[in-house]
């Protein structure tokens, strides 16, 4: 699966939050793509949206909605001729995904909250667009207050992240398990001949923990059906 | 009350939408003020925002959003010292309305129907904008594919606009009837005196007849309260 990320952000260079998720980034399925105010190159910009599987729109969270630097890229690179279905309906099928970084806590974002409305809310407008061009709308990333948060929350937010890029099935936990041990895979390829043994020993040990809660899962759905017949 | 209709559309010279509106707001206490790429007076701005009472965004819905014309000017013109209600507050109590014209038939916007979100729903970002700004946000206005609208579809469109931005409470009927009144006033102002005379008879006769529909309604609404009792 091809990942695109399409990361607007008036500021990039400045912002902490985006080189944290570059870094993450950084892996052999994603495509890191800041677009910028200058003059687009529409076929090219299109060229890319064909390729990916999965496209994320990145950005900080300006008066509830992407910064006009995003939003002009939207208005001029999805014309009608390339994304309505009825036309070339070139991202029909896609997934589309939003990473929002938030200014303010996201527990603020709910009726009565500061906020008063939820993030998925807020992001109607993109799940308008992904209903109108055939795309699934994903669950929306929230990086929440990144300066604030302590190294441990920065660990959990980098693997959520990386998930949410390339985690084919986002919704299921055996599909998070498989993920990890891909992840678990290829940083043992990396590691010098006297520490495979040992990491893949770990890794055998990991699966079989894992085999032993599919098992658990197992029993208890079939306890629940018996009760509720 | 004053008004400020912004205006953010890429190609305002070449939409009959906005040619036709701007005429309708040629009002004495209503100011256009189409938005440009130009680089912003952000003071100059931010203080047309003040003078106003009422401000009504004016745009065309591009992908369920506004253009990057008027997302550009919103994210630079409402700083965080201007806007907060913890900082200066400038718009704290204004109005704060949304006139959007629809490439789509409204009819489309509703679960269910092609476009599977309403117009409210779409609007969350704008609302948000509002609730955190402690304004009052008005009812969306909505212009719907104006180039298929029939002549009188358009001189329906034209009174409700002008409503839109210069009648007081925009909820109630006696209001808009208050309304209608002032401005057959100051359309028999600009009347040759010889047909003076006969038009304040005819605005008379209306006066009248506004003032037995409202007998009518007070003896419905009695009527009612002893059915409930």
């Amino acid at each position: 699966m091809k990942t695109l990320v399409i990361i607007g952000h008036p500021e990039l260079p400045d912002s902490s939050t985006q080189q944290f998720l570059k870094r993450a980034a950084e892996l052999p399925s994603v495509t890191w793509h800041p677009v910028t105010a200058e003059p687009l190159n529409i076929t090219a910009e299109q060229r890319l949206l064909r390729q990916a599987d999965r496209i994320i729109l990145q950005f900080p969270l300006y008066w509830y909605s992407a910064p006009a630097v995003l939003k002009n890229w939207l208005d001029q690179v999805l014309t009608r001729q390339f994304a309505y279905p009825e036309a070339a309906g070139a991202l029909v099928g896609k997934e589309l995904g939003i990473a929002v970084s938030l200014g303010s806590p996201a527990r603020n974002f709910k009726a009565g909250a500061p906020e008063h409305f939820s993030v998925s809310q807020i992001m109607t407008p993109f799940q308008a667009l992904a209903h109108k061009l055939k795309m699934v709308f994903l669950p929306t990333f929230v990086i929440d207050q990144f300066g604030y948060q302590t190294d441990a929350e920065k660990a959990k937010l980098l693997i959520n992240y990386q998930r949410y890029l390339t985690q084919g099935d986002l919704d299921h936990f055996e599909a998070q398990a498989d993920w990890l041990t891909t992840q678990f895979q290829s940083l043992i390829a990396q590691k010098p001949s006297e520490q495979k043994q040992q990491l893949t020993l770990i890794l055998e040990q990991l699966k079989n923990n894992q085999a032993d809660l599919n098992d658990l899962k197992t029993n208890l759905k079939m306890i629940q059906n018996m009760e509720d017949s």
